[in-house]
């Protein structure tokens, strides 16, 4: 059994040519979850499966299940990931694991040996919070987890329920906070994989093949709104008793939250954190009306931004963002302006993989002679979802994250890039690592 | 002779219904340069004074010249402002000179005393740089000091040059930098007041009712673009190794600002500096591509900021924004970012308003007890245009800017207010001073 890279090239041509914006790595891929564009990526990985004799099957919010040997009960492993992709997004954050996924899982299908388990493809939907804001959507709302609340998100003019239903699906489970998948059939799940780019460096700058993930970040976003008063930039005298100045509070914030982060990191905690996004602008805030009242020659009263932390360590992330909030509120009233913090999103982290899905994984890539590492992810994947679903036993679905290389840690970014010979090497992984489980 | 607050409420009262936009300190005012509100707003004052026996008169671009007693070569002394607002901006800022400078001369003109020299009521077109981004547009125009480029400036779908067309006025002289006050006129200019809101608070905290400004700060506008690379927010390490964050840069550039703007303030350097625009966020640009690529999961790859500093001293202000510029290029290398520099604009300060102006119009305030200080101006008014326009005789027009509080010290802000009452002082001081020259 040996997946070759031509295989892989024949899905990385098919899943170009489908939400693309133009030539290869220039403006990149729009998915929306969701979306025509969506649907046809799965149908075109549904149309190979069941050439190489898988079943398909959806769930009712379309998630999609390609099945081979799944019958009479048996237990199953699963390779999971998503087609669907940020705005100017790329062709392979989720559409390399669920290539590989599919390659992997028809090689298993064909070998020799009588299969004791099923195999089974899952391409979630929705799981890019770059539409319509919320994370995991698919596979939240497989296991009754995605808040009613979320059917009511935007991406353009849609909301996620009209979104839903316009791709033939139905939104009343989520409304219901039904599960799609029963408990029935995840006391049935021996083990789920994902295989997915690194999105960072590490692999590449180590010149690694594989890596074996150990733990997932989890993040928590915060939009943080600083108010301070407009005044004249040329008749207002500097200092703090003249100027409640939200721009400047805002500098300071980040400087201390940039300290208290270098602080955490030299204690060894697991943590990164990004303000990725700030405002203050009307030029072209002209539909959002609390930024319009600011300009360059005004001292500025309301100005924005979006806080990201993640730590594998939940209870240190609890008390590191308790931390930054309260620092925030310091420096706010050192400047005399006002701040509102919502909360936007979290995800528990994830403090172990399964031990034993590590160890087989690690194994397959050295009996490949591929080189290998075990390594935290940075970023969440519906693996976390699955990995954090009980059995009737009590013990979670044992669950395994993948990487592979991705060229200059690109991700969310129209010059994402792995290539076919890197997602090969990801397939055999998969493939070798499974053949001890069925 | 003494003006009274009634005859201010009835131009306040007219002029409010001009260009308003909703209830009086609500929404506020916008009446954009060369616009239809700004020309119906000319014409009531216009009215107003021909009705009392001025003769009124437009340049080429716009500017009104409301006129008494100027025939036969006689010197004359003006009061000037304007009547454009910024968007959402308030009735004060320009309007209070206005109805002042009317009454003020109206009074003078009525004196039972022969006039040696005439008056003149100036409003200048478009002095705001909030509609079509370039100050004193009028004024400037006037000398031949409008630079052709300006023409291009837009203001929503309509460049400068199409609104001055709409308005009924060529832009031909802007075009071919030709003044619209000849030099003989200049010559004759006897002296120019300005009385302006102080858009500050030191009148209001110490109970003044006149500042006699003594210096204008003049400002540098720069637009400071920083260029990171976009990365996934959760799986890149932090460091700059691995992080090219041009949020985190820019902020460490604002605090670096902030310390060397204090240092300056302690050496007693005359200095005010505002970064009143940030913005690094896709949600409301989708119309700005490089923005667009930001989230609030990415690490930001692009932002900018609008740098505004000003000095009274014009050898200073260039010392320092050259040490300011080179501080943001150094903490954009330590963290690997890229900036762009872009002046927008800058106006040379004004060192010293006329001694002599000055004197007389403390004492006419003292005269009519009221409480008058001393004080610089840290907004640029027209009236420092006119103040750098030399005579044949190589002498600068003698100018003066006149202060009177305003509530909060807001302006360019629908809540700008100041009260009839501040106003008939003020247009009472410019009287009896004005009866010194006459």
């Amino acid at each position: 059994m040996n997946i070759l890279s031509e295989s892989i090239t024949k899905h990385v041509n098919a899943l170009s040519q489908i939400g693309n914006l133009g030539p290869l790595l220039e403006n990149g891929f729009t998915r929306p979850s969701w979306s025509k564009e969506e649907t046809a990526a799965m149908n075109y990985i549904r149309d190979v499966a069941i050439q190489n004799g898988f079943k398909a099957s959806t769930d009712a919010v379309g998630n999609l299940f390609l099945s081979y040997g799944c019958e009479d009960e048996k237990e199953i492993v699963q390779i999971g990931s998503h087609l669907d992709t940020v705005v100017n997004g790329g062709l392979f954050d989720g559409g390399a694991g669920i290539i590989a996924g599919l390659e992997a899982l028809i090689a298993v299908s064909k070998s020799s040996r009588e299969l004791k388990r099923g195999l089974e493809l899952v391409i979630w939907r929705g799981e890019e919070s770059g539409t319509f804001g919320v994370v995991f959507k698919g596979s939240k709302a497989a296991f009754g987890l995605l808040p009613a609340t979320a059917l009511e998100s935007k991406f353009g003019n849609l909301t996620l329920r009209e979104a839903i239903i316009l791709e033939g699906y139905n939104p009343e489970v989520i409304e219901k906070g039904q599960r799609t998948i029963p408990q029935e059939k995840v006391d049935r799940i021996a083990a789920h994989f994902e295989l997915h780019i690194e999105q960072a460096t590490k692999l590449e700058r180590d010149g690694d093949d594989i890596g074996v993930v150990t733990s997932i970040r989890g993040p928590v976003n915060y939009r943080i709104s600083v108010r301070g008063v407009a005044s004249h930039s040329g008749a207002t005298p500097m200092g703090v008793e003249y100027r409640q100045d939200a721009n400047l509070a805002m500098a300071y914030m980040h400087i201390e939250l940039d300290k208290i982060c270098k602080d955490a990191l030299e204690q060894d905690n697991d943590l990164v954190q990004t303000v990725g996004v700030i405002n203050s602008d009307k030029t072209y805030n002209e539909s959002h009306l609390e930024v319009y009242n600011t300009g360059f020659t005004t001292i500025c009263s309301y100005s924005y931004f979006y806080f990201n932390v993640r730590s594998s360590n939940k209870e240190f992330l609890g008390s590191y963002t308790e931390k930054a909030l309260n620092l925030i509120q310091k420096v706010a009233s050192e400047f005399k302006v006002k701040v509102e913090v919502e909360k936007i999103s979290s995800s528990d982290p994830l403090k172990e993989m399964d031990p034993y899905l590590q160890d087989i994984t690690e194994q397959a890539a050295k009996d490949l002679a591929y080189k290998v590492q075990r390594m935290a992810s940075g970023a969440g994947h519906d693996v976390q979802i699955v990995a954090q679903q009980k059995k009737s036993n009590g013990k979670a679905i044992p669950a395994l994250l993948v990487f592979i290389p991705c060229r200059d840690g690109l991700s969310h970014n129209p010059k994402e890039f792995t290539t076919d010979e890197a997602i090969a090497k990801g397939a055999n992984v998969l493939a070798k690592a499974i053949l001890n489980l069925v």
